[in-house]
């Protein structure tokens, strides 16, 4: 039986390769595990250009409690996050935030345009307590791609200090410290990285971090006492996802052997290119435009016909082995196509093929 | 290659079978996904014969973030909690407590005997500010079995709410809810269940859970919206780790295979007794009296011998194919050996041949 293509934004269709790495149990406690975490934390401390200011502190959990941690930990309990949203994501943001009781702003710009560096400087320049911005680089509720240097050399000017929710585009866009000022990055195991949910991670200004102790809401979310306890024993503070990060590690190799982050845009960028030309080619009309269209995930207008409902393509494209995700915008009628994974353009090419069968027999014509 | 045997705490050794089970990729949203959920945590549920008035919430990340969030979620704002702590675990608990802000207080009987019932009963009796009580079953730094029920019937008679970190007990020693009284029992994948790590669970009496809206200090951790989510949908709240789930529903299908809880308490009180006796045989004293000994893990006296260091000793151990655990008590120089795990008494005489032979080596005779 071939496994369904999984055509989801994380948990994602990931190599054969990887998920055997997951055949082997280890130690937590262990050298060779040990070793193990060194050396995905060095590599994704590699990944940003961050080698000797940043630090990576991996965390259990899913994505979310990856970017509570980061927040909970960096921004002081007496500071005040602005939040750049235009989706999900960045109001999740918000809302964790609030949870924790710390101050927190939020800076709507809707949810089908990126955020706007204008009105971020404005938001700034108006409010002297904000310490820090929250961003989405690719927002993953609808593909948006937010510009994140123009943010970044906005927050700059003010001095205030940035953190970049980059779970959905990290290890496929590029974002260098060199040329991006942030205090921290957040991703996870599971999406361009393509290894299997379980961890996410933060990369972490170490001067910023070691202000951090005693800051945290929550002791399982306190990413300096991580941090500080990796430091001193090279060990996960608590019982790590130990196959997880195994997997993570192998999907590293692989993202290598690959050629590193520009050739998996380059394959990423090419499952798009081909998603994009054959959705239109059956008369289903991407959400955005290209040119705010992140090569990740592609929002599609439901068709206009009464014949349509999302639950029953979904079962339709799924009986021919691809698994699709539903739309997670507020007031127009969509779906999502991920372009992520261990997928190429002839597994594109299977998925439009099921789609497009699947809206004939739905009596949906192109 | 033969795998090291995990002769640890969890993450332990698993059986091939169950590891297998992550060589598939799941949609998070998906049905099929969604169903396997359901039945894990219908499984739970009846592990402690709480059908109807329980619920399982599962929780991305490791045990003590279950811990974490069964405490925000259940304890109220203005709530007071009382530990019975004699170990780590239990210095644990208090501390996550007091990190997110609620009132906490420790009643200590020092890390070598279990918790005394006439004391809590004292303890109850002059604080009437006291809301909740949290014990730990079975404390895995020393290995002692505390006395759940006495416990819990002090506790009922206060009319306080008992929440029960069974980390390392669960599926191996029985907890009925038809006969113990509790608010909460938390427990994760990777213990007496013998799944991978990445996921705990929280069995809660669903009318406590009920008014616990709001309360949680933390978004990730909130039990209460986990709960109304996954009770909504079907789904988990933020991505699940897919691969964990899929091998605990696994490792549940091989735990009833192997004939449930009595049978695996058999299994592994078999491993402890052939531990002990062979551990007694090469002169090596277990540290507890065999009243006070789950069958979980056995903490072990260190020889008294100058060559010995457990550096040492452990990679020795390993090179042999086993992996042990260090001590984890402040004043006594100890190690532990794990009874827990995919292994039976034929794997513990081979751990057993291999601590002879490295003690051997090191010159430290039996
Ligand atoms: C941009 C972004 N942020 C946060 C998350 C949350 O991650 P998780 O579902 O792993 O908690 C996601 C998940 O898709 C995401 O795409
Ligand atoms: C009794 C007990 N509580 C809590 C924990 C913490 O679990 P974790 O390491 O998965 O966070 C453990 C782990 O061994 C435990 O044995």
């Amino acid at each position: 039986m071939r496994d369904a293509l999984l055509l989801t934004p994380g948990p994602l269709t990931t190599s054969l390769t990887t998920k055997t790495a997951m055949l082997r149990d280890w130690g937590s406690w262990d050298a060779d595990f040990n070793a193990m975490t060194a050396r995905v934390c060095r590599r994704l401390v590699s990944l940003i250009d961050g080698e000797g200011e940043y630090t990576c502190v991996p965390l259990q959990g899913s994505g979310t409690f990856a970017v509570e941690a980061a927040i909970g930990t960096l921004v002081p309990r007496e500071g005040k996050l602005l939040v750049l949203a235009n989706g999900a994501y960045g109001h999740r943001m918000a809302r964790l935030t609030a949870v924790m009781g710390r101050d927190v702003e939020v800076l709507d710009v809707g949810e089908t345009s990126p955020v706007d560096p204008a009105r971020v400087d404005a938001a700034l320049r108006a409010d002297k307590r904000i310490t820090h911005v929250g961003v989405i680089h690719c927002e993953t509720s609808t593909g948006i791609l937010n510009p994140l240097s123009d943010v970044a050399r906005v927050v700059n000017t003010h001095r205030r200090r940035l953190i970049v929710d980059a779970m959905s585009s990290f290890g496929a866009l590029a974002i260098s410290a060199r040329e991006i000022d942030f205090d921290a990055v957040i991703a996870s195991a599971n999406k361009c990285l393509e290894g299997v949910p379980g961890m996410g991670f933060v990369l972490a200004r170490q001067s910023s971090l070691m202000q951090a102790e005693g800051r945290a809401h929550s002791l399982s979310l306190d990413l300096h006492d991580q941090w500080c306890y990796l430091e001193r024993t090279g060990q996960w503070r608590f019982t790590p996802p130990t196959h997880v990060v195994a997997a993570l590690a192998q999907a590293l190799d692989q993202f290598d052997a690959e050629g590193g982050q520009p050739a998996r845009l380059a394959r990423y960028q090419a499952n798009c290119h081909a998603l994009q030309e054959g959705l239109r080619a059956m008369g289903l009309q991407p959400f955005l435009p290209e040119r705010w269209q992140a090569p990740i995930i592609v929002t599609v207008h439901a068709p206009a016909h009464p014949a349509w409902d999302f639950g029953d393509f979904y079962r339709r494209t799924k009986a021919r082995g691809v698994v699709l995700y539903p739309g997670k915008l507020t007031t127009v009628e969509t779906f999502r196509v991920g372009c992520i994974g261990a997928i190429d353009s002839s597994d594109i090419d299977a998925a439009l093929d099921a789609m497009r069968r699947s809206l004939a027999d739905m009596g949906i014509p192109a």
